[in-house]
């Protein structure tokens, strides 16, 4: 939604890379942790893109959303396979070259002895320039670059790794989102109320969910927004036009439920 | 993976439209259930995209993505509320009006008698030049215009639209997938046999997703391919090369397992 967004927002964009979330063999979880995580910290996902195993698509992809948005988050390709390129796209889209992190190597050397055979060389992979990311869970670190944050892909390292990314971030203002629940009535109800409401508050950003519930029609109407005064008093405003409209099942709920 | 194109391929964009996903208040599912969909008729996913309820971004992304790829699938914006502007994007994007089409507007007055508030017109609005999908699960249908098929968010009525959108395909080869796990090996381990076999069968698509398992590490090989025989071919001779490797627990198993 055009409303909402002001000058001093900070923007962040999620890269998915990997065949398996294309071709639907994995479900895609770490765009909503990712999206999450940030909102703590103001910075709003306003894009994400997935693109296949494939260097041209992911350089392509990245230098687009690199000079568009404030920050790049990428998620997978940086294991031992062959098919793990993010390295080598991340170095080609930079135009910088590859090394060996010696602290990578030093770790992984603890872990499996002194036998590091090619494969496992590939993850101490770091662009030239690059700093690395902590990973608190198991196997080696990610690494950042310039506004880019390369992270795993396996969800839970990935949240663990993220959790070196906040810090380090530029924070923009917090955004609050209250949920509004109208159980009975249809969208087509919701709609004139709601819009009136949206359009007496342009920085404010509100959407419709639609649910079929127990009691038939319904929709969540979700309200955000960073002014704490403005958001209270459009979510007061939008249940009284609603009621006012005939909905008698108006209530708010968590945000999510 | 570059391996595994081929110049009949046909390919597919997602377009994911919402807030609500960028936000991380709601898990998209649509990605996955589209691509394995696809994947029946040899209809290969090669990029997703999500963008904001913002009409200028879905336009972008949209004409982008139907230059390049043989078909578009949009979810999501295609309610009865102000923030349900997908209509009206698709229509800028191919430089068209909107019109109201005669057969929402009967089905919905058959449903809802001859009230239609401006809210539920919304939702009769298709591009000039544009023809109907199918809805068979609640509400009105989505669209299609050129190579773009326009569907609902909610998983359960995006799905039943999809049943109406695989007939109109140009179809491919169907990609077979076979899934061969490995137990008790690291992917350090298993890199190099599986990227010899890769090498050696280029129009293959040969993927590694480690887990850690009850026995420790371990990796999900996923094998894909067009031709039956060489896929059957590829999986004897990787299961081979891996226990040549020193990996004593490796077996076929259902993809996605």
């Amino acid at each position: 939604m055009a409303s909402g967004e002001t000058g001093d927002r900070v923007t962040a964009a999620v890269l998915i890379i990997g065949d398996e979330i294309l071709s639907g063999r994995t479900q895609d979880t770490n765009l909503r942790d990712i999206s999450r995580y940030l909102g703590t910290f103001g910075v709003d996902l306003a894009e994400a893109r997935v693109v296949p195993d494939v260097i041209e698509e992911i350089v392509a992809a990245l230098n687009a959303l690199r000079e568009r948005y404030d920050y790049v988050i990428t998620t997978g390709g940086i294991g031992p396979t062959h098919d793990d390129i993010t390295a080598d796209a991340i170095a080609a889209a930079f135009g910088v070259e590859l090394y060996e992190h010696p602290d990578i190597l030093a770790l992984m050397t603890a872990r499996w002895g002194g036998e590091l055979n090619a494969a496992r060389r590939r993850m101490a992979r770091v662009p030239v320039g690059g700093d690395l990311v902590k990973n608190p869970v198991q196997g080696p670190p990610g690494f950042t670059i310039g506004n880019v944050f390369v992270l795993a892909g396996v969800p839970q390292i990935m949240r663990g790794m993220l959790e070196d990314v906040g810090p380090r971030l530029r924070t923009g203002a917090v955004t609050i989102s209250r949920t509004v629940r109208v159980e009975g009535s249809t969208e087509g109800v919701i709609a004139a109320p709601l819009e009136g409401v949206a359009r007496a508050h342009p920085a404010m950003s509100l959407g419709s969910y639609p649910f079929f519930g127990p009691d038939g029609y319904g929709s969540n109407l979700v309200l955000r927004g960073r002014d704490p005064e403005e958001v209270a008093a459009t979510v007061a405003e939008l249940m009284a036009v609603l009621k006012d409209a005939g909905c008698t099942n108006v209530k708010e709920v968590e945000p999510g439920a």
